[in-house]
């Protein structure tokens, strides 16, 4: 499924195809939550450049439930975006939910931030669900754990997690065997900020026959230099001939920084939930909006941004809005926040393949951070 | 400003020219009340074929401030349309806030809904503000009464609105004599239910030089007979070769309706209001979208609409949006019933021009109830 064209020093240059598509390598993935990448539409993530969109196991289990997005011709489908799709393993939301969840060696039970009824996620559970939501990526169910955690409890949820790996690769397997439209599964290296545990997990998961590999348990609340560290140790573990896929990255910088050690995947909330609440990313650097300095300022968003609201709408407008709640405004911020990234990973392959990656990282910083 | 090409009996086909464009009649525009059709971009409305857009000046004097929206080139740059606006008078919106509001001869004073804060809509002022704004199309201010009205009560509102009529046209010269892209003004023929009222006020604002006239005051509560008798009365008072607004209608069968008198232009919140709280406009009549029947329904919003919002989801997941209250459901249902809106009107556009505007009108109508 992925093909690496080529690389400069560490950053990687691919593609990965699927049942539903080809996409780019390094991707990033806006995140659609419940089915949808919240205040746009297809049409709009298709005009940004996205080729590939993640949706939340957890939440879409919920609602509208696994029968109906499977009797809707799987997630793809059901959202209009018909084009490559990734879901989550849901431990991630599960986990967060520490005061409403028991996690056993069997699996997660927790209740449902809906309605408080009760729930359980076994990696059996969770690799069923996945195959009905219909994902072209799917991920196996890994136990996460908070930052800082102790290393026992980062070691028993290290073990867990290839327990519960060997699992999801039995059942996915069984289940994909039947399928018109195949999944891929990919593994999920965790081992919080410990180096031995991060060994340990690397080779657990590379024991096992995943197609691709996920760095998980970064972007949690660690350090930038202490998430560079892990990311760079762990890496060196991971094939050169699988996807690499750090989860819950992140800011411009850090992808930046995570390509150069040749990271192709990544998904954030960031810049959706951040334009939604007054804040976008610009070439400049963020920001924010809804300040009051902007309330009389034409200029578009990112003066040096070529998307369709950078060359229609100023600020005085999109603050306005704002200030209103009005939903056009939201969708005016997001689609630009969206583009934005989508661009910079335009821009970052079109680097590598001039193989001027560390050249337009330097330079690409230097403008976003001279408002600092 | 105003060409009328032909009729078909008395339905009219013409165009209105403007500083900002031209829009084509019959016309139905969309509500921006703040500066923005709720959830739908300008690209959206044009998309849907949307010519003309209104705005609210008592929300945009409010926020963000006629002097904003004026340094910032007008309401039409402002909210990066750039193509025909109207403001109405503000009238509707400080009479409707009946507690806070006081009205005497001089004008209204009312309080800020937004923080209580106290002003004064005289004609001059309201014809300052709207001139500020810069809208194409603006609105003499008038005394709306609620429905029912006594017969004194809307006689002396019916008086009240001739005077501030003419304190209207004379500010408006003023200042339309040093104005870069001159705007136009509309006079609203007033009268309530009463038809000695409807000729007085007729006959008043006829005796004063306006380039449209309104008809205002109907469809806020009267019986469906009545406002047609109302409409087909006042109409009749009505020059020839002046543009002919029809305010605050309405439903698709009443828009059908007024065109049958000859009316031209119309507004109302109804197809994006309700798109937002789950029901749209379809060809087979009004569907309540959010309703469980439709949970799994793998169908458009309206199978006979070619809009791109029915030619890509299924209310399935346009209803899964809605309960989940995500944003990019009430995109997707307010674009549809936007498109329908302005479908039915190239519809009724095309049927005059061919001479069948009575046949159009009872094929749409039997489809439109067969669901009924």
């Amino acid at each position: 499924m992925f093909t690496l064209s080529l690389t400069d020093k560490s950053a990687r240059r691919g593609h990965i195809q699927t049942p539903h598509g080809t996409f780019q390598t390094p991707a990033f993935m806006p995140v659609g939550t419940s089915g949808a990448v919240k205040a746009l539409t297809s049409e709009d993530l298709e005009e940004c450049g996205a080729e590939i969109i993640l949706g939340n196991t957890y939440h879409l289990y919920l609602r509208p439930g696994t029968n109906i997005v499977k009797h809707q011709g799987g997630l793809a489908r059901f959202n209009g975006w018909n084009r490559p799709t990734l879901t989550d393993s849901g431990g991630f939301q599960v986990f967060s939910l520490k005061d409403i969840s028991k996690v056993t060696d069997n699996g997660v039970e927790f209740q449902s931030h809906h309605d408080g009824s009760r729930h359980l996620f076994t990696p059996e559970k969770v690799m069923q669900i996945q195959h009905d939501l219909g994902a072209d990526i799917i991920m196996a169910f890994d136990q996460v754990v908070p930052y800082p955690s102790e290393h026992d409890q980062a070691a028993v949820a290290v073990q867990r997690t290839y327990e519960w790996a060997k699992r999801c690769l039995e059942t996915h397997d069984q289940l994909n065997a039947g399928q018109e439209l195949p999944q891929t599964l990919f593994g999920i290296v965790q081992g919080s900020t410990y180096k031995d545990l991060r060994t340990q997990s690397a080779e657990q998961m590379l024991s096992l026959e995943f197609l691709g590999y996920a760095i998980g348990g970064l972007a949690v609340g660690e350090s930038k230099a202490e998430m560079e560290d892990m990311l760079a140790f762990t890496i060196e573990y991971l094939p050169e001939d699988r996807p690499r896929y750090l989860m819950g990255v992140g800011y411009p910088e850090d992808i930046l920084m995570a390509v150069s050690y040749g990271v192709d995947m990544f998904d954030c909330v960031l810049p959706t939930r951040n334009a939604r609440t007054g804040s976008v990313f610009t070439s400049e650097g963020p920001l924010v909006y809804r300040n009051a300095d902007f309330a009389d300022d034409s200029r578009p968003l990112d003066p040096d941004c070529d998307c369709k609201v950078c060359r229609r709408y100023s600020r005085a407008y999109i603050r306005h809005l704002y200030n209103q709640s009005e939903i056009t405004g939201m969708v005016l911020s997001t689609y630009h926040s969206t583009y934005f990234f989508q661009n910079l990973m335009r821009n970052i392959r079109r680097a590598i393949e001039e193989n001027k990656f560390e050249s337009f990282r330097k330079d690409f910083l230097e403008q976003y951070t001279q408002g600092r």
